[in-house]
């Protein structure tokens, strides 16, 4: 076990009509008046955040509303909210929505406590970045799908549209006051993404799972299981019964879990599928996060497995339920990338680049310039923890997967 | 899944040498004037308290000292320790030990910001505490013995040892601001003290794990089944190579993860194995917390199991590894119940009252003596959440364990 520390100081609210109690808890971490920040989608349409906004102000606070997230979320936005919110003096934030709005959220709370230009937070010189937020204005979040772990990380993705540039900070001023999790909320979701949330939150303990360490790691290997088996049984179930409770609630739980370092303890982490997808879809705006790392992820692990074979056979026994084959190990692994791949599929997920919408004809030309464009991750111009990747392993895992 | 909130604000920091961070921390926290409360044990008299607060002083903190700390901690090391901190000034406590050392500085840093007698949060009337503490000094944890799980959880537990009185304290005031593991310090401690402290954290994820929900628990159940593992796989390899530091570091984070609250998210918990030793280890002094567990658990397990036996199936294949008896699923139950009294008869415990220090000639009249005494959880009397235990149910376990 690597030296580690670990914080999660987001309080998870979690139940029926949670979302009741945001006012509450708004005022509980000092805010007044407060910016609602959403997509302007269903959510708005259906009267959702209305009632949140009417509650709120019943509550005794003041609200400034700002919609229009996008997939991906745009720096145009986060810079429009930050005008917003030094001009209407708001101190707490409330993200209503998925990761994108919560990642705009962060990004517009980190932009409200700093002088200069919120993207520095994003963008490296000579490997580093920029810029390392301080603080941050305190926000919160009322989580509607379960995906990117966003409510309880200390990540923010932002894309910058003009240049096809989607880039991330990661710092703890990024995590939430509070995150609500009011699973009837998710219902309404169409099954394509409550699968691409499905994949996400597997990916982001898989990140963490397949790590470059050599000795046994007990306690966070079961861990990440917890989260593979949760995804894998109630996703199923939700396939099947989209309204099913237990499962929209468990799911909606493991999302936060699984992104908020508790699966990574301890572990380097490799987060190479992660990388490469935020280029995908940085290049593709069409491309949902978690349908591309449906497509890259099993690509990935036929690319990689041989680096670790005791680490694969565990997952392939413990976690996809492969009989071991003592006498051709690897094969136990190949079967078991093959069942997530079928579990992926039955999902309704695409698990073939030329399967994603606007990709079908993505030719070696794009693949190299997706694959250049990765950020590094180490000194020597690689990517990935579990096994380095270098730009032509990146072209060779996109030839696999198309 | 229940409706719940979940807080766990504690920082972990974890490594080799971890110790070394406390002052900083402690000034992160706003602390000044450290009290450093112990145990006067090995760890002082081996001088690592002394080097400790060496080096809070070359941090530039002041530091007052009070050791003296029993097993079940007593009441009146509490109020002298208020009294102590309050003439010196203190704004910051440093709990340098295990479950015991932490409980007491809980109590200290309770008494410091109430005006009353700190007892009264730890005793009731007509079923509820005689007052709820509204704030608590900060404190920090060097963790020494992974066991009690205190240094993350919301509880404090003292005994008042003129009246034989174990009560506790529940309360988010109790949540430590960070908890520095090192594990190489738990590598000295007697096998039989790092057996107790796998019994007692395998057993707070037991309370979470059968729990009176039929539903289908995924997520929690996995998490808590992580906990088992882990204890079982690095409890064997610690009984036979002490020294081996991913066992120490496994052990040691489960201790935290297994009573922060983690495990029991959305379940009610059942809590009767941990009231009844209690008042075991409230009569007996010279019982250790976790050699109770181990001789009370498995008896009321065969005492409870036909409530649910599809929970108690689960747990006998998967974490026992029982193969299920299909044709009397009740035999996989009864093997699984064995196969971990045997596990903790490896690990050198005590699996009968007649075993444990003291003990050995419990009649009749201590045992209704004591199943008296057990604190209630229920308007009508009982204790328990997986089955409601009435005190002749009580007795029948103590029966059932000599």
């Amino acid at each position: 076990m690597n030296d580690f520390t670990y914080l999660s100081p987001t309080r998870l609210i979690v139940g029926r009509q949670a979302e009741n109690q945001a006012g509450t808890w708004i005022k509980e971490y000092g805010g007044s008046k407060v910016l609602v920040h959403h997509d302007s989608g269903f959510m708005k349409q259906n009267g959702f955040i209305d009632r949140v906004i009417e509650q709120l102000k019943a509550d005794g606070l003041s609200v400034v509303e700002l919609g229009g997230v996008v997939p991906n979320p745009h720096l145009e936005l986060v810079q429009e909210g930050i005008a917003l919110c030094k001009k209407e003096e708001v101190d707490f934030l409330l993200a209503i929505g998925g990761g994108s709005v919560i990642d705009s959220t962060k990004a517009i709370a980190m932009g409200l406590q700093y002088e200069g230009n919120v993207w520095d937070f994003f963008i490296e010189k000579d490997g580093e970045p920029l810029n390392v937020p301080a603080k941050s204005t305190p926000f919160g979040v009322i989580l509607t799908i379960a995906a990117t772990g966003s409510e309880c990380s200390n990540s923010c993705v932002i894309t910058k549209a003009d240049e096809n540039l989607k880039r991330f900070c990661d710092n703890d001023v990024n995590r939430a006051r509070f995150a609500i999790e009011d699973p009837e909320l998710t219902m309404s979701l169409p099954p394509f993404q409550t699968a691409c949330g499905v994949v996400d939150i597997m990916s982001h303990s898989m990140e963490r799972y397949f790590t470059p360490e050599k000795e046994n790691m007990v306690l966070t290997d079961y861990l990440c299981e917890a989260i593979f088996h949760t995804c894998m049984e109630c996703g199923r179930i939700l396939r099947d019964d989209p309204n099913n409770y237990e499962a929209r609630a468990n799911i909606m739980v493991a999302s936060s879990l699984s992104h908020n370092g508790l699966t990574g303890m301890g572990r380097t982490g490799d987060w190479a599928s992660h990388y490469i997808e935020h280029e995908l879809s940085g290049e593709y705006f069409s491309v949902t996060h978690g349908a591309g790392l449906a497509v890259l992820t099993p690509a990935w692990m036929r690319y990689v497995y041989k680096e670790n074979q005791t680490l694969f056979l565990k997952w392939a026994t413990r976690v996809m339920g492969v009989s071991m084959d003592y006498e051709k190990p690897e094969r136990t692994i190949l079967e078991a990338i093959d069942r997530l791949e079928t579990f992926y599929k039955e999902m309704g997920m695409p698990t073939r680049l030329s399967e994603l919408p606007g990709v079908e004809n993505l030719d070696e030309a794009v693949m190299e310039k997706m694959a250049k464009r990765v950020r590094v991750m180490h000194p020597d111009g690689s990517v990935g923890g579990f096994k380095r990747l270098y730009t032509e392993d990146i072209i060779n895992i996109f030839r696999m997967a198309m």
